[in-house]
């Protein structure tokens, strides 16, 4: 089993918590005999985009469609405005290569606690299917007027019933392999008057082919706020690009943090590659630090196997960061201890080497 | 001081709530001399619409205009779809009559715990000003290709630079009134890539206007997630239409519970009336049964004393409300106990008389 990933690193934290990931990879390689990936580096970031003038080369995606899987770490940098690391990277690989699926698990690990006063591992153990092509992230729109009182700006959302069906339906399979069988919907029709009814209406038509499923469809405030109060109710939540964006963040937070959470942007046709990364940023105030927290990173990977359907050795990734935060001796100082991101991913390839 | 008030209970739990918000402004006639209030009770709720197939008459807004204030239950039956009882009701009055400032206070009450473990009073303390006339709730947009598998739907964010400055003047006016002097805006600008880098930018210019108020301009990911790890860090948290929504009902789910949360619909102009509501919709799945937690409407009243200059009667409420929590022998079902809302009413209201 060999496989080609593109690595890029990025910025900031990134190519701190990416070395850890590669350090796995490796744990990998050499403690279960036959899988083998060949990595390449890629050095698109903020600071390939102030010597040239973009974030990657222009036959950059041509580059990426030759590989298996890339794997990503953070993008951003104080230098550079959000909207062109992103639109110019991260955006184009998820829609060039159709990873339309951004898969996100909200699980409370072993030897963690939740922030959630009466909420424990039972409780917390769903993932969120995010839209990850179009919708609020259109890319559409424009200013008019500058420099007068009457300036505007339009953003358009674009609501497709191609992207809408293929997301639904995704979604709906999952929950059909999931034990509670339950599929929660995020909309917000009451306020959002046009797209969101659209959404509504093909959510009802995709429920349809699956009676076995109890849906729900929640308003996006309201659903927000069930995930403090009740969510043990979930077990799928779909959402748009921005619900999804917005629940999965907060998701992380219910379950421990930021460093922790991962998300794997998938081409369920396996037509092109998918790329697995950290649901966080490239954090500026701590990079060069050395104590950003890996585990996302490295949890990444086991979605990574997940999809080239390896589910042991997804397994060993998984069991050795819960082994690790159950120990609870070497953790970063966002999980309480003092640990640099380096210890604790040798302490979790160590978990490998042992498994 | 005499004021009139136009009365929408609404839909559902919306007129159990209002009956008892009617006998807290009764308690303050009589038990604070000199202010009087005229109620006229409006039936423009679901039935109505069902009836008339309208959710008020046509000279409805035009009523409504003459009097001081508005005060609203909630509006929403299952029989009609979200998007018209809103649309034809609460969105028309927000933006005819310009109440432009929807404020929303996250504020654990005495006698309550937070859901979130290790977090009390003193961390959860702040205000959310929230965009209450354009954005992503614009009415703009359409569908083409209906009945094809080409269809697809499109709604405008609008923001107007009117709009904006406006809001984050109020914002930021607020915020030179509070303790910590801190503003946090919430943005989205490095996904959504026309609107929210405008709204920045304009965020980046009042903020000159105020060099006192250190601010912090937060993707609603992030911010969201940052309710939930480090709410003790805000102070006037100001986002638009959309974010305000989502961050509100998050701030009602950490203080406590959406039964509690109030909302003012402000014309800081005063050239026409402003409106005062729960946060909370008219919960079909709870309506009738009485259990229904009248707090949120009961504390709109007192933001609703604020709005008139009446400091001392708004604290005289809520110092009733927090009576009652921390007395906790009167409790809805919400609430963890076994009260009506009847019961709960009538002891705010004995409260009050008490003071
Ligand atoms: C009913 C709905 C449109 C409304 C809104 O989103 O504005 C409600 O959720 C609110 O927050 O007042
Ligand atoms: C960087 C940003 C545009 C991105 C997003 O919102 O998609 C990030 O927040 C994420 O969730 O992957």
């Amino acid at each position: 089993l060999h496989y080609s990933i593109a690595v890029i690193p990025g910025d900031g934290i990134g190519p701190e918590v990416m070395d850890e990931g590669l350090k796995v990879l490796k744990a990998i390689e050499e403690s279960h005999g036959g899988v083998r990936f060949a990595n390449d580096v890629m050095d698109w970031n903020c600071n390939y985009y102030l010597k040239h003038g973009k974030m990657m080369p222009d036959n950059g995606l041509d580059t990426l469609k030759d590989y298996d899987l890339i794997l990503l770490g953070a993008v951003g940098a104080p230098g550079v405005p959000d909207h062109i690391s992103v639109w110019e990277l991260i955006l184009p690989i998820r829609r060039a290569f159709q990873q339309y699926v951004n898969l996100r698990p909200v699980k409370l690990l072993k030897g963690l606690e939740s922030p959630l006063r009466y909420k424990n591992h039972a409780d917390l153990d769903f993932v969120v299917v995010r839209e990850n092509t179009e919708g609020e992230y259109s890319n559409m729109g424009g200013r008019m007027h500058q420099g007068t009182p009457y300036e505007l700006a339009v953003q358009n959302n674009v609501f497709t019933r191609y992207g809408t069906e293929r997301i639904l339906k995704y979604a709906y399979s999952l929950a059909e392999k999931r034990p509670k069988k339950r599929l929660t919907a995020a909309t917000k029709s009451n306020g959002i008057n046009h797209s969101m009814p659209f959404w509504d209406e093909i959510v009802k038509e995709v429920n349809q082919e699956h009676p076995g499923i109890t849906t729900n469809l929640y308003h996006i405030d309201a659903l927000a706020a069930y995930f403090i109060t009740r969510p043990e109710e979930f077990d799928v939540v779909v959402a748009s690009n921005l619900f999804g964006d917005i629940l999965t963040d907060l998701g992380a937070a219910i379950v421990g943090g930021l460093g922790l959470a991962p998300s794997a942007n998938i081409n369920p046709e396996r037509k092109f590659p998918s790329m697995f990364e950290p649901i966080h940023g490239s954090a500026p105030d701590i990079a060069g630090k050395g104590i950003a927290n890996p585990i996302a990173q490295i949890w990444s990977l086991s979605m990574m196997m997940d999809h080239l359907d390896l589910p042991e050795i997804s397994s060993v990734i998984m069991n050795a960061i819960e082994q690790v935060l159950v120990d609870g001796k070497v953790l970063t100082p966002d999980l309480g201890g003092n640990a640099t991101t380096r210890e604790l991913g040798d302490e979790i390839v160590r978990q490998i080497y042992q498994a």
